[in-house]
């Protein structure tokens, strides 16, 4: 069951009678509403009246407006004004652009700005490496969308997906440092949002496409990686593939199982599903299954596109058919980036014994959490008030932070696999355990530790590049 | 005669006897070779020899190199380190990104990035307006170039271009408070020019478009204004253009006339030139004459293109052909914005009496503005070493500041010439002169002032649409 989160806040202002149970009739009427109550301010006071702050959690717009109401009608009290947090954060956006440089005076004008400029344009045109040294180009990535698949809403277009790109850009320069702009393009035709990205990437180190549906997901990476001479990382697939990855691994530590023995159910094989089943393969699983609306992807099913043929023909070795229920049956893993609420405890209690079970579909998983518990000895979740937390926050400033200081060229498997080991190694010995198989996202060593991972498999990379 | 600037300043570390008169000695080498020393620090002191770091301007790299070798030969005297203090301003790029909102904890990340993002993207798709309101659109502006005619520098591509966009960025932010970004396109065909940057729009709440070559730039800014409902401003043009207007309209004040009796040469018909005339003309002039590299434009000239047969249709009232020398006779005004040394006082001195001459070609003016004086009333070029400075800072930033403040949808000459007066008044009758035409770039009066106008000038404009 949802509980009233701080992505759901508001702030109401009242007028209500000064007398001593005053607050305690205002906050048992939110309390009585489900609301969760975070702040309570007096803002001002006077003989005959107090004007109140009350800052409360509610689970959606409905349940605040019900919570306003019920206030409204306690005796004496009056609402003035109600104020939506998440909508204050927002206001203006929420990035900006700041000059490095000291613009002073005429001095400091001649040698960020013209003459002194000239000397570092021709510097560069001369040799375009410099690039690199002498622009922002070292420490900046485009986080590119065209607004077709934003969160789990859908496609809501360019200028809807810009406030998941500006946190996006604000959450690389917190974890890691990077400079990262929002590229919101106005087309959903791949031919054009290839190009445009060529054309923009000058600028940039590396290219961080977001929120772009699958299949076209597939097509777009693919050619950009073939054309653009910067790292070109797609963070539905492969932000989510790593931190997947990395926490199976400690998962796997916990149950005392081997990937090489295990059968892993991926449920969902649009770009998160497929990133991970082909990160997994790298691996050598005992074997994967393919889960889609349609069931288990086997190589007979009619109707295959590109995308689920090839999965279809690296996974599945028995090629058997079936629903979802059925692939279950005696898998170790179940990792699920689907829909919600597909099973219950019971198709739980035919899988494996030890069994995992990752229902990442957010904002409600395959599975509530507490069911799969009763059977499963792990369980994880994409969500922030459950254990486990599978968050891409913890994979994509590291990924880009290393590298941009590697000045790759490309970004590799053997990269992505670095990074997913970085971050289950981040959770030593001492502290693994069921409820505890991947860092908190506010762990600040999580970036670094994945940024040093993916620099070394960059540089171990150049070096063998260097000897072929 | 140019004078070594902060555009080009090294430091040189030295090693040196520790004598009394070594820093004498060290100071008189460097006038000797004709730099110009700005710092002179003692880094290191010891018994037998002193570390120096000694700071000055030069002309170039070869005159920064020939100082140094002046310096290394005195005895005892030995360089350790040659840096240039310009290449040191850029090392990294000179803007960043920065976040705005707070990301210490699990709540702030609920209301900034998931899951509370998700009501703003919906707020935003269901009202497309609230993007002004809710992100970053609202204060940022794209600077968009080709890297086709790079300050003097001519076509480096847009790599090369990329410190002066930057560079333009800061001054956005310094000046006007606006969120500027690159935007340096990997091609030059206007019609992907074009795309791209309607591809890109939906972050933006303007359009500056920058060092994008002639004819190629009048077509991209005015299918861009078509096709976008954000206002599109190409610097090049109507930037120069607006403190020009500014600085003629003070300059005509100094030597009491009208523009309506003046005849007016423009020499260049390019980017800046084209625009200087076209807002010289919706005030009505006496006449303009416009010249080129081939003389001047008039409408029986072979071989026109689309620009300069517009140009020739409204200019030359009286239809005349012949060269520079030709069309100066007579007239009141010369505006260069063309090649250096085009020509004499001998030639100013067959203009009109209390000429007015802007010699704006960079670095070297089309006459040396000493020579100017001696038969101008005004002169002013594009040097920051000399009086009455032309210089875009004076507009760019306020230009947007006002549209950005308005809301506005997109740009008019009326609210250029506003600009253009704006910048006029802010040099009040106590301080207006022949040596002060136009204020300093570093007077922070300017931006506002040019903000407000422009933003009334829109306003004025929404309120005519309302009417229409």
């Amino acid at each position: 069951m949802p509980v009233p989160g701080p992505g759901y806040s508001i702030t109401v202002r009242l007028e209500a009678p000064p007398s001593a149970s005053a607050a305690g009739d205002l906050t048992t009427a939110v309390g009585r509403a489900g609301g969760v109550i975070t702040a309570f301010d007096v803002v001002e006071s006077h003989n005959d009246r107090v004007i109140v702050d009350l800052t409360c959690n509610a689970l959606s717009a409905n349940h605040a407006k019900d919570i306003t109401d019920t206030l409204g009608l306690l005796p004496g009290v009056a609402v003035r004004k109600v104020s939506d947090r998440t909508f204050l954060v927002h206001l203006g956006g929420k990035i900006e652009v700041s000059s490095k440089v000291a613009l002073r005076n005429r001095d400091d004008l001649s040698r960020a700005y013209t003459p002194g400029v000239a000397r570092i344009c021709q510097a560069i045109a001369e040799n375009p490496d410099d690039a690199r040294r002498l622009t922002i180009k070292r420490n900046t990535v485009a986080v590119v969308t065209d607004g077709s698949a934003v969160l789990g809403l859908g496609n809501l277009g360019p200028a809807a997906a810009l406030p998941v790109m500006e946190g996006k850009a604000a959450l690389f320069k917190k974890f890691a440092g990077v400079d990262a702009w929002p590229v919101c393009l106005d087309t959903q035709d791949t031919e054009e949002i290839i190009r445009a990205v060529e054309l923009i990437a000058p600028v940039y180190g590396g290219i961080n496409l977001e929120d772009i549906a699958a299949p076209r997901c597939f097509e777009i990476e693919a050619r950009l990686r073939e054309k653009l001479d910067i790292p070109v990382f797609h963070d539905d697939q492969h932000g989510t593939a790593i931190v997947v990855v990395g926490a199976l691994r400690n998962a796997l530590r916990v149950v005392g199982k081997k990937l090489s023995d295990c059968k892993v159910v991926v449920c969902g094989v649009g770009a998160a599903g497929s990133a991970i089943i082909r990160l997994l393969l790298k691996q050598e699983p005992g074997d994967v299954v393919a889960v889609d609306v349609d069931g288990i992807v086997h190589r007979d099913r009619p109707g295959l596109d590109d995308n689920l043929r090839s999965i279809a023909a690296a996974t599945n070795k028995a090629n058997v058919s079936g629903r979802l229920h059925d692939a279950l049956v005696g898998a170790d893993v179940f990792i699920g980036v689907s829909a919600p609420n597909l099973f219950g405890a019971e198709q739980v209690a035919t899988m494996n014994h030890d069994a995992i079970v990752f229902a990442l579909a957010n904002p409600d998983p395959e599975i509530d959490p507490m069911e799969a518990q009763k059977h499963a000895a792990v369980v994880a979740t994409g969500r922030s008030d459950f254990p486990n937390q599978i968050n891409n926050v913890l994979a994509f400033p590291g990924v880009f932070r290393g590298l941009l200081d590697a000045n790759a060229h490309r970004i590799t498997d053997s990269m992505l696999l670095a990074a997913a080991n970085a971050i289950a190694d981040v959770v030593d010995g001492d502290r693994l355990n069921a409820s505890f198989v991947v860092p908190s996202v506010f762990d600040n060593s999580v970036a670094p530790a994945v940024a040093e991972a993916v620099r070394k498999a960059a540089a171990g990379e150049s070096r063998e590049g260097g000897r072929a």
